[in-house]
Parts: structure tokens; C-alpha cells; sequence
């Protein structure tokens, strides 16, 4: 059974807001991929092609493509626009093989529409899926390597370029420092084309119909916006999850540590008796906390949502005064297995006395 | 015309002495790639075959080996000892073509061996020469690099078989800034492979006799500590250069900066009449003012040398106290002309006002 749909310039706007919903944060902002995907669109008429994981062959090569660095650099740091061309392609070389469909690396913020951009320019289709579920800061904070499957060989090309290929990687704590470093010296952002699997290893790790979540996601805000009202009881809900709180943006401490977001806001709720909430972030909100007590930690999803047009606020755009919604959503299933929590529970992004409780349910 | 010697356990410490001379102060310690070498050769028995550059065919793949990284970092953290083979090997299967020989990236230091010990372990003969005549700091400067060779596609190996491939790259000084992010990552020290370049290509760079050269100044070291006479004058001629200064070493300020080891020291001459000396460093060597008044400059060599024994003193074993003779000696005629002039004169180093007066002569 093949299973494909086109993604075309009616959905767009839906899935840069649902990516950004996704992004709890960080990932980047979406916006920018947004504009660009449609001029591909518009240059190319018709559609991208996005299928099922599982009607693509266990013996096919398949290949995550996005891009590294800080968001605060690639927002203003544009790509020169073949970076995921040129990087399948030294792939594609260095392994004599053919790629015959894109991932999606990170389904939350600017790394979820930059497949379909790749797919469009090299005539594949995208798997709709990611091994994140959301966003990440770092490269070892997916399924597939918590699932133990190599991350090299990969590629990463900058905008001049520069191909670099790791060809042998023995860790996936490895593969982040390396390319860290990389893409630091290569301006502070890079594409990034990892990992390549097989089909058969894409069906054990991916966390499915991530791409249709944050279509429907933004559907559910741009909806609301027509209709005058909330979207996020709708956009909770849609996540398996709920509003955590609403109210207003008091206090932001935020610094730029190791080319991250770092710091935590607070929010004071509508009315005297409304309460206060304190979340922080690197990158990615990672805890909340309602009147001292945790309420939501990563791996979970903690999103901050403006009050006004349901727009996701990004750690980076956080200010004084902003009225907002903060919704909790379970992670995806795949996160939450003690070999996942050691790679992306609070004690990963230096939290270890504070312990997952998960909220009920899963992602989708 | 095929001109083939052994270089054998009869060989070794020349070699070392020798390329620590031509280190001019920076290169890196000999002596522990001379030890390793000599176990190579103890444990397969025969030699390393030396090569003329004239006996490899004009399209024959050739690849420079060695280690890129600190010095200070290098001589304690060690290789693991395959890192050639494992790079060389990674560079044939992305070339989908075979190396047939190898080259010295650096004759000055501790990469003058290193190529010997990796001819072994790949049974490859290694030609005799090199595309610096010396040391220098940083990978663009060199021959290849200076007449506008490609160092792309050129392998990081590091000390856990890690493999990096730089697919392409599009200049030097990117290849150096790219390599050296990845260097520090890696732990401070790696094992590089580049370039890989054509027989015909190797022939139109190369610094000709240069490990001959190497061989006969360690030699000369070596009779002389056997005659009980100070080897400065032999070594001098042997390097078509002179004996600058002797003296004492009265002042060292010396501070790593970047992972260089720059700094500057002072002599004073023997007897109240003998005058002064002050030599800058950057790992090697860079500037020499007698009495206030420059005498020698890079890319020319200045050499310090133990008046005890004859050994070459790198800038990190510097001390109060140090009886040195200061050699200088003209810089091979490839590294003169002014194309070469922007890569490895006094201004490359951040001495833009100092003009670089040549010695008389070249070094071979």
C-alpha cells in the first residue's frame, strides 16, 4: 500500500504554525522556510509529495535533512538555497547508493519544512514523520539514536559549499560535538543531512504523522483566528494535552551560553488569585512550575502560545508583558522509555534532582 | 629512472635531530615519533622505502600524512597507531582510487616521521621531500597551497577511529579553519591526510631532499657530540645558512594563545662586547633582531640550537639559563616568491610593517 498526498501552497501556513506549536520554543522560527517552501512551490507548481512510512521499502535508503546551528543565526543567516541538494548528493556518492526518500529531522520550528523545500528540488518524496516529535537541542536527542542506530556517515554543507562528510562516528554525543564545532566555524549554521537509514530501520524509530499533527495544529489556529476566539483548548487537544495556564509575561532572565538560549521567564495569571508560573528553557522550554510546583517537564511539550492570534512565541521572542497561553502535551511514546529519558529527561539538560512525571496520554 | 633506498633503524635518530632543526623551534618533539618509528621498524624488520619524486608516475594518486594540532597536546596524547591507515584507507574507498604514495606534510618537527611509520604499516614508499622545508604553524602554508592546489577532499582521523572526510572545500584558509575547529574537538591533536594530489602535481610543488637534508644535519649533530666539537657551523652549511649568535638565554615570555605557543626570548652574547638578541615565536621562530636591528625573518629559518649537544630547542623547552647557538638559514626558493610571500612572510604572522630580507642562497 502507497499511501501519498501533495503538500501544496494551501497548506503552508497551517504547517509553519503547527511546527512552530511543535518547537515548545526553540527549533527556530518557521516563517522563514515558510516563504521559501512557497516560492519552490510556486517555481514548480504542483505539490510535494508526502507518504507513509510504511510504503517506503525496507531496503531504500532514506535521509533526514535540516539544518544545525542557533536559531537566533539562521533566522537572519539565510541558506544559499542548494546546501540540500548538494549534501544528498555527496552522500548519495560517498556511499554508492541512491537516497529514495527525505525525514524530516525535527518536526518542531524551521527544520519541519525544509524536507518538503529539499524534496521539491531533488524529486523525492517526505516521509511524514520525524524522530523528535517536537524539538530538540541537540543531534543525540532522537529515536534514532537512543534506538542505538548510527548517525554516520552524514554530511554537512555550508553556504559556500563546503562539503564536510563524517564517515565514521562512534557516538552519537560525538556526532553533536563534532558538528557542533563545524558548524560554529562555518558561521554558526549548517545543513545537515542525518542520518541516513534503511527503510526497515526508518519504521522501528520514526515517530509517525508528525508532518498531519502539525498541519491539523495550525488548521485549528488560523481557524480560531477567523473565528475571533482561543485557539488553545483546540491546539491542547489536538496534542493529547491541556492549557496549563494563562497569563502574562513578568520577568525574562535569558542569556546566549555555547551558542544556546538559555533562562526562564514568569508568568502572573489574570486576576489576584490567578497564581504564577516560572518555565525555563534552553533553547526549548524544558520545566514549568504553578505556584512552586512542577507541573510539566521535558520530554513533554511545554508551549507558550500568544493570547491574542494563538501565534507560538519562540524562547528568543519572549517579552515583558505578553499575554499568553501555556499548553502541556505528552511527549510521544518513544521519549518516555528510561533509554529515551537518559537522553532527553530533565536530568539531560542538567535538571537530576527533578523526575519526569509524565502527563496522561501520548502525543498521538 | 627509479631511485629507491631504505631508511632503517641506522637512520632514525639523524632523522629526528635533523627535522628538529628544521622544526625552527615549533614542529613539535621528534623524539617520541622516533621511538614509535623505531619499534615500526624493530617489529617488521627490513626499512621504509625513500623515494625520488621523479620515480612516481605523473598520475598516481600521492597523499601527504601527519598530525595537525598543538605540539604541547601531541606529545602526551598519543596516537593510537592506525590512524594513518584507517585515514588513508577512508580517503581510497571515497576516491574510489588507490594511494600509491606518501608524502611529508612538514619536514621541520615531529610530522617528519610520522609519513615513515605510516609507509610501513601500509607497505607504501615515501618520497623524499616536503612542501614546507621546514615548519609553520597553520595548513595553507605550504607549497601545495601557495601555487593554488586544491587540499580538498583531505580525512581527520581521530584517536577513536573516528573519520572525517572534507569532501570539498574552497580554499586553505578554510581547510584550515575547518580542520582546526575539528582538531581542538577531537582533543587537540588528530591525524590529517592532506592533500591527496596527483604524481604529476606533487612533482610541480614539492621541496626536493628535503628528509635527505634532514638525515645529513642530524648526522653532522651526531659526529660532532661523537668529536666533542660544536656542530653549529656544519649544520649552518648544510642549510646553505650561518651561525646568527651564540649566547645565553636571558628572558622568555611565552603564553598559548589559540593553541599557539607565541611569545618572545632574549639573548645575551657572550662577554660584556658580544651584544643582544631578540627572536619572536609563533610555535616556530619568526623574527631576529641583533642589537636592536632585524637579521633574520620567515619564511627564513631561525634555528635554536644546545651549545652543550647540539640539539634543537623548541620554543616550548625555552628556559633562563639556555647556552644556545641561533642559526639562520635562507627558506627554500619555492616558499620566495611573492604568491608565497602573502602566505608565510613576516605580514601572515601579524607583522605587516617588517619586510622580509632574505639570507643569500636557498636552502637546498
Amino acid at each position: 500500500m502507497r499511501m501519498e498526498r501533495l503538500f501544496t501552497l494551501n497548506d503552508t501556513q497551517a504547517a509553519a504554525l503547527g511546527a512552530g506549536i511543535l518547537g515548545t520554543g526553540g527549533g527556530g522560527n518557521t516563517y522563514v522556510g515558510q516563504t521559501w517552501l512557497e516560492k519552490e512551490l510556486r517555481d514548480r507548481g504542483g505539490g510535494c509529495r508526502i507518504i507513509d512510512a510504511d510504503s517506503v521499502p525496507d531496503d531504500a535508503l532514506v535521509c533526514c535533512v535540516g539544518t544545525m546551528g542557533a536559531p537566533t543565526v539562521s533566522n537572519e543567516k539565510l541558506l544559499r538555497g542548494d546546501e540540500f541538494v548538494v549534501g544528498v548528493r555527496a552522500l548519495e556518492d560517498h556511499l554508492k547508493a541512491r537516497i529514495g526518500a527525505l525525514l524530516i529531522s525535527e518536526i518542531g520550528g524551521s527544520n519541519a519544512l525544509k524536507p518538503l523545500i529539499a524534496g521539491l528540488q531533488l524529486n523525492l518524496p517526505v516521509v511524514d514523520g520525524d524522530p523528535m516529535g517536537r524539538a530538540f537541542p541537540e543531534l543525540q536527542m532522537d529515536t534514532f539514536a537512543i534506538g542505538g542506530v548510527s548517525l554516520s556517515p552524514f554530511a554537512l554543507v555550508d553556504s559556500h559549499g563546503n562539503v564536510v562528510i563524517m564517515d565514521h562516528v562512534d557516538s552519537p554525543q560525538r556526532a553533536e560535538s563534532y558538528a557542533r564545532a563545524l558548524t560554529i566555524e562555518m558561521g554558526g549554521s549548517a545543513a545537515l543531512m542525518m542520518p541516513v537509514v534503511t527503510g526497515r530501520v526508518m519504521k522501528q524509530h520514526l515517530i509517525r504523522g508528525t508532518l498531519s499533527l502539525a498541519e491539523k495544529m495550525g488548521h485549528a489556529i488560523l481557524a480560531a483566528r477567523a473565528g475571533g476566539h482561543d485557539p488553545a483548548e483546540t491546539v491542547a487537544a489536538l496534542g493529547s494535552g491541556r492549557v496549563l495556564f494563562r497569563g502574562k509575561i513578568t520577568d525574562i532572565e535569558r542569556r546566549t551560553v555555547q551558542g544556546f538560549a538559555r533562562g526562564r521567564m514568569r508568568l502572573a495569571g489574570f486576576g489576584a488569585a490567578a497564581g504564577q508560573m516560572e518555565i525555563v528553557f534552553q533553547n526549548e522550554n524544558l520545566i514549568a512550575w504553578q505556584d512552586g510546583r512542577i507541573i510539566c517537564t521535558v520530554p513533554d511539550l511545554i508551549c507558550v502560545l500568544s493570547l491574542d492570534d494563538g501565534e507560538p512565541i519562540g524562547t528568543e521572542s519572549l517579552r515583558y508583558g505578553l499575554r499568553v497561553a501555556v499548553i502541556g502535551m505528552p511527549a510521544a511514546r518513544e521519549l518516555k522509555t528510561p533509554a529515551a529519558l537518559a537522553f532527553v529527561g530533565p536530568a539531560a539538560f542538567g535538571y537530576p534532582d527533578v523526575t519526569f512525571a509524565p502527563m496522561p496520554g501520548d502525543l498521538l
